[in-house]
């Protein structure tokens, strides 16, 4: 199977299980497991943020800031497609009892003045914004990136009112990647961040949220209440050092895999491509093509290919480590004789 | 002072003073007040619903609708300029811990098979759909009357979906008023409603929220935790009564003065009508007239009339029982004065 | 019938009625009330506090200290038989997201070294201790009056730690003219403290919360979202006016009925006080009377006299301004009746 | 270091080491890590529960147990010594929004007719009790084991009134190994049920959660909101599965070196036993040691021995898999010497 439904996908590399294997551990909930500890540094010095903290899932990461940053009856900014608001559940209206006001983005990117529009007034009808939440790479977008200048424009109007911003970067590297812009540099225009080490990068399982010393302590207790305070996590801590340290550079080549196969595509009649590629993710949009999106998905699994469905119409494909050039080419021949020799379904 | 800012300034009668004056009252925690018996027997009769129950305001009805029929962790859909989303501080979020999923309608009437595709799937990402609601007359619209039809097929969509259907009827006698339908021909597409008593009925304070028994019996108990649970209510209740059942039928004036006001607004350069007046609430844009929102209300109330800012460039007028026909052409001879003899301010 | 259920039952007097039938009046919301503006500046003098707020009833009050003064996932220390954690349906849990600690008291005054020991260590493990709720007169202690000097050292230990004490003080009047304290005394031993104008003060419904001006500043948007924004409201607050100015005194006819019915009641067989009587309540016990609480209370309602249960084989009645001395004699001939004759039941 | 301050710290085995290194793994948001499946499958089989789910950590089981069974406003019946009550943050009010309602258990049992006495009146005034949790075996009582006759009468009460029963289990293998009843026949006696893998089973982290199948189905949305949907998971689910099919066994051997140090402890001057040792868990006090608990705490550490403070005059050590006899017998000496020759500290 060619899997591309996510890079959440990957397993665990041989070098990665190694390092499980061998990983120095102690109770993390008492601040003493030193593969934890030294991920943390590790991760805090490459976002360029005081602290950081291991969480178990970028959900988890994402959900710990609108805890930390926000009161009951506060409204949080953010855009419409963003995973926080589509796919976490309803999580942050239900535990931080935060509104969730939503802006239609361009590629995922807010308009700054429609960010300030959208703060709210001193008035007792009012709830106060307690939080902007921003998303880079955008996975609703197709991966783009948000442009650094956006969040820079963003993060000075917030600055100016007093409201924390929020990263969810669980897909920050690949902004990197595809910018040439160290991660550090779009952290440095938020309050608090998250990534995931679990996709592009590549380990089993788990996020970094990055912040200053206070918040990272709040967030502690928040991780405790959430049931993210792990034992012996260095188990997990130790793939982690690896998808930080080594894999970033690797992201690369699923963009490269993705570009090959966007290409590709383009060329099929029936398939039209979503959006842009910048990163890892191609989304395309088969209205023209005379199959329903489950048949098409079906038959894509029939011929040894999975991907996701991603609206009407809409199949999302989300390069991976476990992909290589030759099962791209593979993939464009399975669409082809899916979509033109049309067995009847 | 002509005051148009609300038709909640409204000051009681003296006929509902004396009604106060009179009324018999008893302890409404243990269900003995026979006015507030009486007043909740007499809605649920008007509006069509097995059970009714007097809340101290139209946002506690709203809020207890969320409460009742949602769990934490699910999403209200509800259109993008309601009141419950703009103007009750985020309470759904807070209390009832529920995520809003807006939806921009047309004229307040969110278009059907945009609620169909904001339902939710089931799947372990996505919350699940807990309530559909709606407002009319829509406020921020400008006081549009919601289609009966409109009504009708979202909650057909619904009842499909097993999704509960909530009404915020503050106004719903003026879409009752102007449309010739009765209140109870809308309610009958709801599960349950909400009408306030204090706006254009003229009340000086309360709401009623109706629905199934089962419904009230557990809104009963949502309302002692909001702190709702009052005493000798029936001082309150007995004005309600004659807001109910002799007032209703006075709106028709409140809508003349309204397209009264309107139809000279409109011949006042420099001023549009940001919307088709339909009931008691007239929204204007002042952005061609050279007067900024603030200056042009104080000037305004220097002139002896009040309004209220309702965005950038809009000023909202809501005609009420305390304004007369020669009100209103008083308040057009102040606005052409102002904005064409342009004082310096 | 004679009414001892509770001083809730009081019907407003006619003098009340008269100022709600006169009452000059505004949109509250707007803050333009002036008999509401008039009854806080009035009540915030009485408790010598900065500022304070109408609420529509003591578990609005007592709901809005919660919201204020708490994050969600703080702890609230308070009596074990306390009105917030026995009687308000959970509500503090249920919206601000605190856990409740309760402490056994003797007389419903919990020991200051065991508030002290129930705080809560800085540990990843434990909440934040975030608010202590004292009750003055408690309810379930039998209206028993929290000596001053309890309070005060608990307000010493609380300030130590910075955490904000709350007084419930639904009956701090009672308290007041029991121990010949004035209330504000009492109240400076607090952070926020809320009084019922509805019980033996004999308002029909309403009560007052009040603390410092950036308190109660929070507050107003915090009993928005409940719900207890309302518009015409002067006409509960005349009355209140009335009750915190004119019936304050009165309470001490209450506290005499309450010792006539006790002496009466010590010498019938069967019956025990369940405690002393300082106030307006009275708690007794039956169990060695051979009748059931229901049996006991049922009669007694058949003889014109209401009463309620409290707890296993527990009577409690609370005098009012509806009762006079002559009822009193009554209530404790219907009882040796009940009791004595035994009728078959 | 000897250490003793948990069952928690226990480092994985080069076993468990070797499994998570082997371990075939998925994606689990997918369901499709076969290890993790391979765990649940067997976790319900020995717990005798239509489902099981793999949750991080035991905190998190429990705060699922909350938020699936419970509506905010609702109360929970727990032990007010309990773990659920103590030491987790207050998160089942921050997050299911209920009212902890504590009972003083003896050894960590709820009297089972406190429990019925503590249920709540169908009464507006009253929050429906929503869930009655019991934890065997008790930590704060010393490792009690609850005997599973008292479960049976709880459990009886509860299905009686329609209430479901949760049970943390975190060290339910201990109470079965000390008691020699099945895990399978506690667990019956509840409807859902939290086991650690990670304490003295000894994996490095990760709990389990059953019930039945509908139960689990909602539970794992709320793990997802809490961020425990992890992706190559089986890594932890592989030392999981040896924790349970293999490990139970070994806690006999822990029993025995707590009965040791109990014995041991008891003939030393200053301190007394403060509860019985029925598994893994010996609590001292040390009040007439002339020793403040943190001078004892730090010179054990001095002397290479760690245990925790659990109290005023308390401490607790907990056997585990990384102490031997030798290391006992060490502790006794070093606490000998501690406390009979006294060194200035």
């Amino acid at each position: 199977m060619i899997d591309l439904r996510s890079d959440t996908v990957t397993k665990p590399s041989e070098k990665m299980r190694k390092a499980m294997y061998e990983a120095e551990v102690g109770d993390d909930v008492y601040g003493e497991d030193p593969t934890v500890n030294k991920l943390e540094e590790i991760a805090a010095e490459i976002l360029g943020k005081e602290a950081a903290l291991f969480v178990t899932s970028g959900t988890q990461g994402n959900q710990i800031a609108g805890l930390v940053h926000c009161k009951p009856g506060e409204e949080v900014i953010l855009e419409a497609q963003s995973h926080i608001f589509l796919y976490e559940a309803a999580a942050m209206s239900a535990f931080a009892g935060v509104q969730t006001k939503t802006l239609a983005g361009d590629r995922g990117a807010m308009k700054p003045s429609d960010v300030e529009a959208a703060l709210r007034e001193d008035d007792v009808h009012e709830p106060e914004t307690g939080l902007i939440c921003l998303e880079n790479t955008h996975n609703k977008a197709g991966g783009a990136v948000i442009p650094l200048e956006n969040m820079e424009a963003i993060y000075q109007i917030a600055k100016r009112h007093g409201i924390p911003v929020h990263l969810d970067g669980a897909r920050l590297f690949n902004a990197s990647v595809a910018s040439g812009i160290p991660v550090k540099k779009f952290a440095e225009q938020t309050d608090t961040v998250q990534i995931c080490l679990s996709k592009g990068l590549g380990a089993p399982a788990g996020s970094i949220i990055a912040g200053s010393s206070a918040f990272i302590s709040k967030a502690r207790k928040w991780r405790k209440r959430l049931g993210g305070g792990l034992r012996q996590v260095g188990v997990l801590a130790a793939p982690g050092i690896i998808a930080l340290q080594e894999n970033a550079g690797r992201l690369q080549e699923d963009h490269e895999s993705a570009k090959r196969l966007a290409e590709g595509l383009q060329n099929i009649k029936g398939i039209t491509l979503e959006s842009e590629v910048e990163t890892n993710i191609i989304i395309i949009n088969i209205a023209h093509s005379n199959k329903t999106t489950a048949a098409f998905l079906s038959e894509l699994k029939e011929n040894g290919v999975l991907a996701g469905e991603f609206g009407p119409h809409l199949i999302r494909f989300v390069t991976n480590n476990s992909v290589t050039e030759t099962d791209i080419d593979q993939v464009l021949l399975v669409i082809q004789k899916i979509l033109h020799f049309q067995p009847i379904s």
